[in-house]
C-alpha cells in the first residue's frame, strides 16, 4: 500500500512520506536514533532562541517500566496499538524561564517535533502523536513540574502489520489521506480573501 | 560563512542547513513556490486532522500592498530587516471548529510550520520566524476573526548580503550557533532525570 501524500504541489518526499501509523512491529528504535531524533529538536528554531521543549522518553527495550509508566497515561484507545511502539513519549512546553513567560512554547514545542518527524522518516522511523491521553496523570506519573505543560503523546517505531490491530484500528491504517485544499487556510493579504 | 548546525548527533542535511538570516536579498519567492511551502504544511498531522493552521501571506512582487500592510505590523526592529524578504506571512490557529475547542491549535500551527521550513530549505529559501509584532494590529489589518489567534509572523526569501543590515544585525548572521545540551531538555522515564 502506498501512503504518499497525495500533494498538489511539488513537496520534498521526506515530508509527502510521512504519516501516522497505528501498526507498530516490535523492532526496537535505538538509542543511536533516539539521540538524532532528540537532536533534529535541537536545532529547531525559537523564540528568542529560548527552546522550550522537552522530553520525557522511554525505550521499551532498555526501560521497560518507564515505558508501561507512559502507556499508562495514555487512553485506552490509544494503549491497544501504542503498545507496539518501541519508543514513546512526552512532550512538555516550559511555558515560563527565569527571565520571562514563554507565551509561543506549545507552538514551539510543536515546530521541534515537526522538525523531529523529518529525522524520524530520514531513518525509516514512523511517529503518531495523540492528545488523547490523561495530563494531570502524566504530570503525577512523570514529575513534570510547575511552569511547565504536558502537550502530546509520542508513539515512535518502525511499521508493523495492520493485521495485528482489532479490525476497525486496521481500517484506518489503509483509509485515504485527506486534507482541505489550500484555499481553505492559505489566503492572500487577508483572511478569509480568494486565491 | 558555514551555518550548518554543529550537530551532536547525525541529522538530516536538510535539517542542519536550516538557519534563521535576516540579511534576504530581493529575489522573489515565485506563487510555485509559496504553494510548495503551504502544501508542505497542509501535510502536517494535526490532532484529530483538525487541521488548525491558517496563514495569510503575501508576496512582493505580486502584491506590494499586501506586503506593506503585514510588514506594517511587525515591531520596529524586525521591519529594518524583514521589508527585504521577498513573502512575509501571519500565521493563524483557529482556536474552535464548528465541533469543538482545538486546545492543540498553536502546537499544530507550529508542527506545520516546522513541515513548511524542510520545504523551504528544499527550496533554496530561508525562513525567520518572528514573535515581535502587534497582534491587535494584524487582527485588524488582516481581518483575522474571533475564536482564531495570531501566531507568528514570517519572512521568507533567499539569502542577501550581510553588509546591508546594520552593524548590529550584520554581527548576528555570524554569531555561534547556539543549543543547549540534549540532558538539559531529554528525560528519561522521569522530568530531570539524568540520561
Amino acid at each position: 500500500m502506498d501512503r504518499t501524500a497525495p500533494a498538489e504541489h511539488p513537496i520534498a518526499d521526506v515530508l509527502a512520506a510521512r504519516w501516522s501509523p497505528r501498526a507498530f512491529s516490535d523492532a526496537p528504535v535505538t538509542r543511536d536514533e533516539l539521540h538524532s531524533l532528540l537532536e533534529a529538536a535541537r536545532w529547531a528554531p525559537s523564540s528568542g532562541n529560548s527552546q522550550p521543549w522537552r522530553f520525557v522518553y522511554a525505550l521499551r527495550d532498555e526501560d521497560p517500566e518507564a515505558h508501561a509508566r507512559i502507556l499508562g497515561v495514555l487512553d485506552e484507545y490509544n494503549q491497544v496499538w501504542a503498545k507496539d511502539a518501541s519508543l514513546l513519549m512526552i512532550s512538555v512546553a516550559q511555558l515560563r524561564n527565569e527571565k520571562r513567560e514563554l507565551r509561543h512554547a506549545e507552538h514551539d514545542v510543536g515546530l521541534a517535533v515537526g522538525t523531529m518527524l523529518v529525522q524520524a522518516t530520514t531513518l525509516g522511523l514512523h511517529v503518531h502523536q495523540m492528545g488523547g491521553y490523561d495530563a494531570d496523570a502524566a504530570r503525577e506519573a512523570l514529575a513534570i513540574p510547575e511552569h511547565h505543560a504536558p502537550v502530546a503523546a509520542i508513539a515512535v517505531g518502525r511499521l508493523g502489520s495492520p493485521s495485528l490491530l482489532p479490525e476497525k484500528l486496521a481500517a484506518r491504517e489503509v483509509a485515504e489521506r485527506v486534507r482541505v485544499p489550500q484555499a481553505q487556510f492559505a489566503y492572500p493579504g487577508r483572511f478569509g480573501a480568494p486565491d
